[in-house]
């Protein structure tokens, strides 16, 4: 993009799920950030695919997807019945959890939308009344996403200011990519430090490259960009000598997946990151909509972590760019343990300590 | 390359530095893995450039490299008298020691060089005889660089073991690139693994991608497959998991200069390793031959850090890899604070606490 570009690009909205007239459209990810291309997605296996193969990604944006995906089905389709309608909507809710299995979204999008189902049923006994029902349930899920991300940035922002001088601004570093390109379109920690650049006190914003995808050099730089936010990418090797000479006032990451204890599963380099943000004396925050906490699992023990083809680490636009022979190691995601966390788990309700997470979140879900 | 053919190249030594009949050629190593081919050295602006394009790198290389540069000048061209040729050598010296400032071994060489032109001007009045003396005491570095290597291999690899259980073998982690490619042809670090693998107590060795010049991608993965130890890539981003799953023996880097204290600088990344270690109690060593330690620094606050250009992030193979527009910070090297170094620093006279580095050095050195 040229600067004219980047000017006239930045009028508008960034977005990567668009839902019109039963259509859905998703950004190919993997085209950015050179070539700006929407796939369409009319089946549950293209869903099923585009998430799989990370042309879709972060687990909001995952869920939203999957969701929408069978909301095209559901529009497009004919059903002889509302038992019918939720057996589909079953089924393929079940089918798109098994694209990604370290995403805890789509499975909690899945419980939520079976569970609606269910209510929607007591509701209502005609079938065309409980599609247009169901449809409009999921595309709320995208509004909700913003609208929980906006809280989050506020909370979390405010927490980071409350740690700086008065005219202090603050220096941030982010890991992977958590913006508008992986929710529903304002980023969990990306949301934050959009939030501190809202408020005029963002001095500066550092990104990963987040090797061995790039969803820092390819979708966070892309957004930062995009945004006007001052920022400077460095790489993930980078980051010790970052925290030892420059100012930086907190690490922000998001999560794939945060269970009771606070034990954290993301993005692969996250864990070193807060081992670096503790070594450093730098408070370290994870930004998580509820949604994406797992209270069924007690600690990070029960995480899997997902292993990915060593084509990721090998080469770079299908080109190799690694030595011919070598085997490769291509985890996807780490866990950081609770005790790293020394900034706080940022939540739409608010910025927690690990150790109250589990507490504070059941208060407020009434569960 | 196919297994055949790594299968006959293995019957080979690898070779980055080859000097016959007056002759120098240089692997191209921008060019590796996928393409060997040597670079005619003919001119010190040749070497110069060669060094300061990273055609080759690695401190003991780079020193040896810029010498035998002078070597080949020397060779070719014809001299009025004694002062000439020490005129001519010592004005090449000063220029190649100005093509990589963190490289502290071509400074330490061009003292050498000078203080061994002193030397034998004393012994000889007759200008051919000085000149053929001083190109052979060019040559010969070749040959004490891969003596110290060796040495330095067998005294990091008793130390490594020491630690182990009596039948236990040894895993190691190691960083960029210290093998053939960078010294005169056994390595620093990659000289310890090759040791450790030599006695038949390597279990397996995992190096880093090292971004974001992939030397370790590129080149140590290149000379691991070429010497068949058991071996596997990881990325930058993937240290801190590998420490907390994998049972990692030692980490073991090389260095680019050693201050008096232990501080040690080495390619951007190293220090971060320290910290990860010294969170996983894994012993960090850093394998440093005497000529890269300069005792006429006090520590690491004293070391300038090289910046880089943005294009060695931005770019892998001339192809853009980064959203456009974003600023990059590139620096090259780090500094591992010496408290940091819990495994000791491997030189060819044993291994040593940074504590004890200085004065161990001053007196076998006699200095």
């Amino acid at each position: 993009y040229s600067l004219k570009q980047i000017f006239l690009l930045s009028k508008m909205t960034l977005e990567a799920i668009k839902f019109e007239n039963g259509r859905l459209k998703l950004l190919d990810q993997l085209q950015l950030p050179f070539t700006t291309s929407y796939i369409d997605i009319e089946t549950i296996q293209d869903g099923w695919e585009a998430i799989n193969k990370m042309k879709v990604r972060g687990a909001p944006a995952i869920a939203i997807s999957g969701v929408l995906t069978i909301a095209v089905e559901l529009n497009k389709r004919s059903f002889d019945s509302i038992d019918q309608i939720k057996t589909f909507t079953h089924e393929s809710l079940d089918y798109l959890v098994t694209s990604r299995p370290t995403a805890v979204n789509m499975a909690d999008a899945a419980h939520k939308m079976k569970d609606f189902c269910l209510n929607l049923e007591k509701k209502t006994s005609d079938k065309n009344e409980y599609k247009k029902q169901l449809i409009e349930k999921m595309k709320s899920m995208l509004d909700e996403d913003v609208a929980t991300n906006k809280s989050m940035g506020r909370f979390g922002a405010a927490d980071i200011l409350k740690r700086l001088e008065d005219n202090e601004k603050a220096c941030i570093l982010t890991h992977c990519n958590t913006g508008s390109l992986a929710t529903g379109g304002y980023g969990t920690a990306l949301g934050v430090i959009r939030s501190l650049m809202e408020m005029g006190k963002l001095e500066h914003c550092f990104c990963t490259e987040t090797r061995p995808y790039n969803q820092g050099s390819r979708l966070t730089a892309y957004e930062l960009v995009f945004e006007k936010i001052p920022s400077t990418l460095i790489c993930d090797s980078m980051v010790g000598l970052l925290l030892a000479r420059k100012k930086i006032s907190a690490i922000v990451v998001g999560a794939d997946r945060v269970v009771a204890n606070g034990d954290t599963a993301n993005k692969i380099g996250t864990y070193q990151l807060a081992i670096l943000a503790k070594y450093h004396n730098v408070p370290f925050y994870v930004a998580v909509p509820s949604t994406t906490i797992d209270l069924s699992k007690k600690d990070g023990s029960e995480i899997v972590i997902e292993e990915r083809p060593s084509k990721e680490m090998t080469h770079v636009n299908n080109v190799r760019i690694v030595a011919e022979g070598i085997n490769c190691w291509n985890p996807c995601f780490d866990v950081t343990p609770a005790d790293l966390i020394t900034g706080g788990l940022v939540t739409e309700f608010g910025v927690f300590k690990p150790d109250e997470l589990e507490s504070k979140i059941k208060k407020i879900l009434k569960i």
